[in-house]
């Protein structure tokens, strides 16, 4: 399987810098939304005949699965609760489904490995790559097979949204003790101590994070190839695959992802490995708590919109950001010049001892 | 003058903290949406004939004024930018037009002390105390007649809102210098050393900076009164006076008010120290990089909901957090519980080290 990302055309960066510096604002005071409106210029300046920016269709794809080292215990919650809280999506009642409505984002929800398949759930995109991965602090949590048709089943679930319009991808996930697999990914990729991957998931007793810490450690310490497809394989789940294939198959499409928590940064994480021009695709939304969360978005170079201390996964993170991202196109598209409205226009200073433009 | 603020009555709390615990996630897993929800909750349950929450009618107040103080050039722009900014809210051409118009707000503009009135413009709320106040580093900026004229006027343009419908009150600023006023009223209030309370404002120089943190110590080195009125008068901005009398207005009728920046913090301090129970009717919307922002909000116990580098006041950051508050309704509202969507509820574990529900 090829994974092209085409590499984001950063040419009109200076032009677009320009535009923003001339908004009637001393250089720099919108803060990280004048970063976030410069990388969506980036982003549509060869798609759109207009120089307005648009975000008009945000879609929310939220992948479901379970996992196998959830029998040890390591959550606070069973595995059945994965398949409640699909229903649950299916039905309105969840918090993912308040802020899209809040938001207007459409919501979709993906089996991609649920242990309980819902085979009659009307609206579900049915693409399980099995019920629930193997118990990955035995052996691997899947076969390589199911890694790549993970990839391909992400990727295609993302497509059909974009194909229909979505011209935001929001990607949020579902899996009881999926923070468990996304530390060991986390941290065989990146060889950090496991310490600074491992967090209290959605919080577990003293008991349960000495078990999970351990269980994970000891998976981490049998030989395993550090390609990041093998690593996958090993620590993965199925939505943390098929999130990864979601991500580059936007990125392809040279669509904008908006990245939502802990499991989704991770997933992130392995499709910037796998393909690097990815990154240049992705929004960061939130950042939480979780101990790993801080280390994926550093791997990555990324600063997060929010940081509201959610512990929920859901894709509630990235629902949030979505008005700050059209406040940032707001602010591109329709913000006056000085020259326009007649603003005297501040020359900023000099500072003797840097030279740089404070 | 007398500013009676009712305490608000938080009889209701153990019972929306219930409502907000049974809803399908983990305890505390929304962060501090459940806060906000809860705070909302108890602000709306005497005044609601239904258990929904609603926010229909937010508002942003920006009051602007000019700063004697200027005159030494401690901004990176002339005082005429306050009244060309004016202008530029007017004709909707400004940052925090964008933001009102991309989540819903209504926006006006009140002329509480420009240097050159702009008598003619239309849609300018017009209560001027004065063409700027005097340089507070020579002597008092005002007189005490004017902060309690101020305090009057800043209350009416707010009852006028909410008697008009307004459900939720956003505070902004326009002043240029307005920084200094506002970190010497910090000082004064709060004892702290000036180093915490004063900060670059949009981006002076080295040079600039040194002038104004002599500036500001300087004044407080005179002697004056310690009483909140007092400290108004003798550095205060015209601006900050009539903000911190549109929060009293607004507590005194029990209505929502969302805090944008330092300088509205600064007023919201002042606030708080005239009527202590104005404290439960705020919310505080973003928290920038401004030295002193940090140090007036951790003085109100409080909590910002945002954190976006912005340094630009207008109530950019308070439009911004808008979306945020009605998520926080949305959830309340609309969630599922546990036995509405058969999830099944988690006991939350105990830790026998601390015996605190994790």
């Amino acid at each position: 399987m090829s994974f092209e990302i085409p590499a984001l055309d950063k040419t009109a960066t200076s032009v677009i810098q320009q535009r923003i510096n001339l908004k009637t604002k001393p250089l720099g005071a919108l803060g990280v939304l004048e970063d976030l409106a410069l990388q969506l210029a980036l982003l549509q300046s060869k798609t759109q005949n207009s120089d307005k920016l648009a975000i008009d269709k945000p879609v929310l794809l939220i992948f479901a699965a379970d996992h196998g080292i959830n029998s040890h215990g390591i959550s606070i919650a069973p595995s059945a609760v994965t398949q409640q809280m699909v229903s649950n999506f299916l039905a309105g009642g969840a918090a993912a489904n308040c802020f899209c409505r809040s938001n207007q984002i459409e919501l979709r929800v993906v089996d991609a490995g649920l242990l309980q398949p819902l085979s009659d759930a009307v609206g579900l995109i049915q693409q399980s790559l099995g019920c629930g991965t193997a118990d990955f602090s035995q052996g691997p949590a899947m076969t390589l097979a199911q890694v790549e048709a993970g990839l391909a089943l992400g990727r295609h679930a993302a497509r059909q949204e974009l194909l229909a319009g979505c011209d935001l991808l929001l990607l949020g996930e579902m899996g009881i003790a999926n923070t468990s697999s996304a530390a060991a990914l986390l941290a065989a990729l990146t060889d950090l101590p496991l310490h600074t991957c491992v967090g209290r998931g959605t919080g577990i007793s003293d008991q349960q994070f000495e078990l999970k810490c351990a269980l994970i450690q000891q998976a981490l310490q049998r030989p395993y190839s550090k390609q990041p497809l093998s690593i996958l394989a090993e620590f993965g789940g199925f939505e943390i695959v098929q999130l990864c294939g979601a991500i580059l198959g936007a990125a392809a499409m040279q669509k904008p992802v908006l990245i939502d928590g802990f499991i989704v940064s991770v997933a992130a994480l392995f499709a910037c490995a796998i393909a690097p021009n990815c990154r240049d695709y992705l929004l960061f939304a939130h950042q939480g708590a979780e101990a790993g969360h801080k280390a994926v978005l550093t791997a990555l170079n990324a600063t997060a919109l929010l940081h509201l201390g959610l512990r929920l996964g859901e894709g509630t993170g990235a629902a949030l950001a979505v008005p700050l991202v059209k406040a940032a196109i707001s602010f591109y598209n329709d913000m006056a010049s000085f020259a326009d409205a007649g603003v005297t226009q501040v020359v900023e200073p000099h500072n003797a001892a840097d030279g740089a433009v404070q």
